[in-house]
């Protein structure tokens, strides 16, 4: 007889807010924040989860909800989930958990998503210097296609994934990131000067009790303040794996995670239909709510059996991962390249982040050329199927770095050609994105030697 | 009838140094270094080139021509080569050259190929701070595969490919790229700390009159010092392609190159029978003599049609790519991950480079289990056809970066198991690669943290 | 604001027999079966089915339901259903319909299915002659991977298409069909040979009212009298489309289906969550119930446009596809061969279904190597994504089928090597296929040469 | 040190007759041709070939040579060639020969080739019964791509393989071939109506001392006469190999060939650039001269172990192969079906043959309508790259076969669309094939309800 159909360990409802959910959310990691459903190894299971804010960010005709959105509150998380072993013993402290995503995909009745980027002042994004204001633009999804309004002629296949998936740091790991992240927090523009390229702020998010969820831990008790004053944001990914953004951790991928406290503390959410490699539009990917399942297997002291530390001590590791059978197919590529020089011109030494940049912003210039603004390629390029590499790290001084976009998900042929670009009667693709005005007093960054 | 058979119009002869060869090499970047062929568009032509440093790596048993390379001499390359349309005319500044690679490959009799790093003190690598010592390995082809005897265990199709392949500079390109890059040279240490981290030296390779070969300038001539004096070097890519090192450059890819001199003046070298993203040890793909077919296109007024200048003069462009349809088909990938946190456990802000050290750096761990030493993992994720990604560039302050390595080239499954990998009776990978000693003294970067 | 999701216009309660849905389903193709849902262009809507024995076959420990079925009661459908346009105007005769099929999968809560050969005296299989009992196995579904309790060690990505979908025939069509197929059962034994060799039977398969459902067509009725003895049996695909079996018509596939018509009268069913090319068990794929989201537009006209008719009326004509973006990526493959010669030595004169006949034998002799029972290998084949080719179609006298398989299906290398397979310890795999007896007088096929 | 490049072991002048080879080649299959050259298990070696005719047909503006060929010469062989270990102990009858094509490509100076169709008098193909006319199409090569100045508006990467490879028969299996084929050569006609349909004729070739080479047998001698009466012809594939079409046995595959006599006496030829699955118009892949790069290894005893016998004796086997790594790619593919009713209108049971035929059919009409005559679609349907598919064989009384046709080989958009095909001043391709008269009494088979 077939075994039951996936279980479903944790549900969310959409009406509900997060913190109102039957299993609360959380959005933070912490080792002391207790699990809210068990699972055994080898049992399928099902995870739903909200969008990274919570709904917050509406399916509607303005970005004032992105400008103005509290990041502190980001992202909810579904879980913790402990991990038993088929004699109920829990995954260990130097255990690997290894987990597969054996399918999924948005909630039924929630078929939507979006993408933004952050007004500079509050959140930004990774050409924020370029694209100070908030935008917005809205993707409805037939099956497995992605489409929206505000970016027409473009449709695509997702390759949906998690953005976020992994277990919860022991106390020795999270001071290790809190003290590490405060550092940088505190001497970045002193010592790092790649900052004032990338022009993002803050350089860290440090832990605050503004904005924070705890899962079961009641707000204002004792507990609660002391957890919510050390509990590491959920923004980048760390050593036990988090916000990672891998948008290739699709149907059938296999995430082989360090366990640091016992029952391994399993997390996830942030679900994207899909994601361009870089996500740089930072609210970038295709963001929704949605559901996994998942099916857990432990290796009993896989940590020091397969990860060796890469930094003072024997949790400075990193999560391994296989990808899955089950990806759109593309032929054809068109593919943009940076250097680290910046648009200033100034040299930087190897530095694959500007060199990133610089390819970014190339693509963005050569497709708004087709009838598109800049800012809907910007969105386009951080939630498209698009692939960005690091094809030169060695040859001083300059990093090369590339962006592949696959051209299939056009409805006209983007390549050069012998003829012109159209000009006179250009099909512009309207409407554009929804925006808002920047009110900061940042400066713009912009190519002086550029006509548009 | 068939047209002509690829027009051969530019030779090498093996036997012969660089400089010896009847249409003589360059080995710099300079508006002056005159032509030593004609093309038409349309027409298929056949390119011969030397292997980057003109047969200074041997095929023999010793690494010592590795350690004791005089790097001012690389990259030796065939052309520069004058592009004309069918009425004569030649490429103008401010046209694109489309170039279509039909057909790449090893020089019959000369089927073989080397991997190498540097010595710390003489170039260098990507890890160099961890891996100071000069290696080789030694590569044979067995038609698309290549094995070498230094790295056992592994053999893999090639996805050949051009280093270098680009445009002269304009004058007014030339030096803008030497001021800025000696810039950098003598402010770098202040103002940039990455590279304390790369600890790859020197910053910048800047002109230099020892090791120059400019074709068919004479050697001693005034004509000869002015331009040797001026001329930059190969090592980076830049505005006018160069030495990109994209490993997706091969069979049936088409390159958009800028055009700032007449006639384009189209040069090529550097051939890579293989190569990881990143190229991460430097002399890193597996180096080989080879020849290319080519195709050109002129598309008149190109530059300003398609490319938006990213910087402050209009010269501050990139080349676009269309890669190939005819890649090695792989289906299963072991991904590893990096975070932009370096050894001694500091934090660096979005740094993309970073964050791929130490997901090369997990891999070599990783797979250094397996029965081979660091040193031969190291030589083979810079030449295998493995996938660097920047996965995530927004989350601040970690970087993501991603290392996906197609399993399908080993000989025993490397992907994590229940089981332990087995310890007593480990295959181990013999020989090792060629080593020398390391003679200077820089500290070598430990993980502190790791037990072997 | 999002369109509303996928609208449900057909729905099937799993608890009650196919005549008993709120949409009561058909098994016969019929002009005048009346349409039980309406849509219109662009809107994607949602059609879930039973699996196409209507729930005969259980997911339990006996082959009898197969050995014993009634097969005048297949395939049950979904629909008809009316297509119209933005106006209101349905689809008219002589319009393409092109479907889209947006998403599928099985029906949440029934997670499982089947694949069987049938008795050799109640609907046999393509290798009949070599296995004439029925057999089942069961598929339990993790996500996208099924795997077997009768087939141990292997474990597939599905590609999930429906078998079945078609447009209602005009009375014309009709009577073609049933002219031509009255043709080949009466005199087929005399005029073609090939039928003793593939010792299927019946040839095929008539009009009949046993077993006949006609939707919203009450039983007992002189009008469902009349049409049950006129309507087409669904076993054969034709020129509506119908059963054509196309493993590759999966998420994103697009179908371009005459219109015979008014309406179009669309009807889908026999969902397969995974099958190889030619279902050769014919029971084959891996049998589901399960739900389509599919969008449709009408090409006006359409049939005279692309289509050609090739026979004798402008209704002979078939169906085009278009194969969607998203499938398991295989990278090795091992090909079985076979040639127009069967099992007795016989010549056949370009005969491509005994030519791949004897590749499928090929196949399965080659696999029962390694531990499985033939049994095992004849079902896997049929469901697992195998390509079936014609690879030579005009050497006379052979024709040359291939059978390609994907190797990473196994969880063992099932390539040929110098080291022999494994004989004394094999690895069996237990436990074997469900099977019945077979009580029947037919003669087995037998290669005579072979030891096994 | 580098092992020596590929050692060429068979080579040939282009200059030269195929008789008049330094190596003689050889067009029958016999266990007493000699071989022409040794080679050992685990070396490179090369081996060149004519194009299967010798270098009858030729690069100029006359499809006569097609019309008039004597096929009794062909194919032209290169080998035999004598495999030994490394011990110097040949292959013997029962082992496996595993073949690895390390390389292979177009001969230098010689980078072109053709398409036919053979009179229906002499030759014919798949549709001869529809285009009974001999026609040709040149192909010119630029690197992996080709195009036809007779078929403009298409451009191809190749798949390129040998149509022919495979080992000596034993004279046990020669026996056993020529009198299968001799019985359905006699009787043909009386029990397999199926020839009706194919109109192709003969129904097999049986040995014939016309025409016939030896390689470095005596052409007069006692010897010769004897070996050229009992000798097969090389036109269908059969238990050796041979000539089995496998349009994916490109760069990396492996063949596992029976071997039948001592030294297994491998052969090949019928160099193709590139082929479609079924190679419908019999010359029909881009024929050309080139050469292969090869590796053996002996699998002793092999033939048991891996092999089963189906037929009569232990001889009827069949090869297995593993395809390589490195094919073009393609992302969109338009889909024909066929089943099996044929252009009559008459139905025939489960006839993967006719109903492939009825999809190469219906593919030809279709693309018509885009410019092509008819006789241009049926040359490229049978060189480029698209797979025949045998979908349904189960499904009585029509058996379903589909041809995908990769779409991004045009220069145009060749999908269905909502607008017309345009009409008016329609893109003709011209020029249009070279072609000759048919000249016999034959009839041509018409779509009657076509307008075209």
């Amino acid at each position: 007889m077939a075994p039951p159909t996936p279980r479903l360990v944790v549900s969310v409802d959409l009406k509900k807010k997060p913190w109102e959910q039957a299993l609360p959310l959380h959005n933070r990691w912490h080792p002391e924040i207790p699990p809210v459903a068990h699972v055994k190894v080898s049992e399928v299971f099902r995870v739903e989860m909200v969008d990274w804010t919570g709904s917050v960010i509406k399916d509607d005709d303005s970005a004032a909800d992105v400008k103005f959105i509290d990041l502190s509150t980001v992202h909810y998380l579904s879980g913790p989930i402990r991990v038993v072993d088929k004699n109920e013993t829990p995954a260990m402290p130097g255990d690997l958990l290894a987990v597969e995503i054996c399918n999924l995909g948005p909630l039924p009745g929630d078929e939507w998503g979006y993408t933004a980027t952050f007004d500079r002042e509050n959140g930004g994004g990774f050409l924020t210097d370029h694209f100070p204001c908030a935008t917005k633009a809205i993707w409805y999804f037939e099956g497995i296609y992605a489409y929206s309004p505000h970016i027409p002629g473009v449709r695509f296949p997702g390759l949906t994934h998690p953005g976020i998936i992994g277990t919860a740091p022991s106390m020795e790991l999270l001071n290790i990131w809190n003290e590490r992240e405060r550092e940088v927090e505190e001497n970045g523009h002193k010592s790092l000067k790649l900052c004032e390229v990338l022009h993002s702020r803050p350089l860290a998010n440090l832990p605050s009790t503004k904005g924070c969820h705890l899962g079961k831990i009641k707000k204002g008790t004792a507990e609660w303040e002391k957890i919510a004053k050390e509990a590491a944001r959920t923004i980048p990914g760390r050593e036990n794996g988090g916000n990672c953004d891998i948008k290739n951790l699709s149907r059938g991928s296999k995430i082989y995670l360090p366990v640091f406290v016992e029952g391994a503390n399993l997390s996830t959410g942030d679900m994207h239909f899909s994601q361009g490699d870089g996500e740089v539009s930072f609210c970038g990917a295709i963001e929704m709510s949605g559901f996994l399942e998942l099916k857990c297997e432990i290796i009993r002291g896989g940590m020091k059996e397969y990860l060796t530390p890469m930094g003072p001590t024997p949790l400075h590791v990193n999560p391994i991962f296989e990808i899955g059978p089950v990806e759109p197919r593309f032929s054809e590529w068109l593919v943009f390249e940076g250097i680290s020089v910046d648009e200033s011109g100034r040299q930087h030494f190897l530095d694959a982040s500007v060199a990133y940049k610089r390819a970014v912003l190339n693509a963005i210039d050569y497709l708004s050329k087709f009838g598109y603004s800049k800012e809907q390629v910007y969105l386009l390029l951080s939630c498209c199927p698009c692939e960005g590499r690091i094809s030169g790290i060695v040859d001083a001084p300059n990093a090369v770095a590339t962006l592949a976009i696959p051209t299939a998900i056009f409805d006209q042929d983007i390549r050069p050609k012998a003829g012109k670009v159209p000009i006179g009667p250009r099909l512009v693709r309207k409407p554009d994105v929804l925006r808002c005005s920047y009110d900061g007093n940042l400066p713009t960054t912009k190519n002086p030697a550029a006509s548009m």
